[in-house]
């Protein structure tokens, strides 16, 4: 059985959960406190030299880091990858811009919002509003005429997105301007066997 | 033929232009200055509405954006990339580390000392240090025990994390202190049908 390591509140240890919860993969969930160090450890580092979760221990003292790369391993060969080269290669694209255009700047400033920051942090957090709200504007611009990222369907490029998005408002960002995103998020949350960031369909 | 938009200082440009070399892939380079905003205009966001280089042409009027995606894209079926579940998942795990924990620091870094900033900036670059010698680190444990990053051998996980390891000191990070990533570069640098990041194989 897979073995994760995960902090509950992480929307990239959400994004895990989610996919074996949807993908009826039962799996034991071992939760690491991030605010405590406890990714610091020499035995944790010893399995993910990085010093993160989620990280997945696919079989033995075999591990498996990054949030999008565990979503795309655990998710090849089933019904939330396209088969399609291209459509594939398109939900690579949003999992990339995820990570670089989105996560930085909405996870990133709901972290600092909700688990406490210092004053020197209030400059970084302004700078992050920007470059946040243009990448919920060119999530917008996708979902005004498709009601998924990718190929009209529910793919893992929805719930790579759907992580921190629909937490956006914990760090600030506001919704609002974005009906079409609303209007997604209602989708996602509306699939089957979809389960709440705090909860997990096998874990405590 | 590819045609790729780019902007040859970018070491995310060149990870695609030299693959698409290795590949024996002939393509088309249409330039843009991206510190002139020429992809911020309405005609290249109507292509990519992330407005970033490189974006790749696959067909008439159907682009695919992100470095690492291109990469995975252009590399499935090749000896670019390992056919093996769990190894091919190590590939995508570095790309999602190189875009995460690595390129934000030490790229962002160089761009800021390369192409001018303003003093606003300082707190900034200076904050960039610690990650971005963490992420080296990273490299540098992986890289003392195996000649690459993924499976002995040259994948894209190494063609990613090159593209802007080899210019860190153009960031103001000293490799001083890694001589296993120094050596790996020049293994890297001694692929066959390697080419120089401001050069093209089929470009100008």
């Amino acid at each position: 059985m897979y073995r994760l390591y995960d902090f509950l509140p992480s929307g990239n240890g959400y994004k895990v959960r989610l996919l074996l919860t949807q993908l009826a993969i039962p799996f034991e969930l071992v939760l690491l406190d991030i605010t405590k160090g406890e990714t610091r450890t020499p035995e944790f580092l010893a399995k993910n030299a990085n010093g993160r979760i989620p990280l997945l221990e696919v079989e033995t003292d075999v591990y498996l880091a990054e949030s999008n790369a565990i979503l795309m391993y655990l998710s090849e060969g089933t019904a939330f990858l396209p088969q399609d080269r291209l459509a594939k290669a398109r939900v690579w694209q949003w999992l990339f811009f995820e990570q670089y255009s989105h996560e930085p700047n909405i996870a990133t400033s709901r972290f600092w919002l909700t688990h406490g920051m210092g004053a020197e942090k209030q400059q970084a957090l302004a700078d992050k509003q920007a470059p946040g709200y243009a990448a919920l504007q060119v999530m917008e611009n996708r979902l005004t005429d498709h009601p998924f990222l990718v190929e009209d369907r529910y793919t893992i490029a929805d719930i790579a997105l759907y992580a921190y998005t629909h937490v956006a408002e914990e760090g600030n960002f506001s919704l609002g301007n974005y009906p079409q995103v609303r209007a997604w998020l209602n989708r996602v949350s509306g699939q089957p066997n979809h389960v709440p960031i705090t909860q997990s369909g096998f874990g405590p």
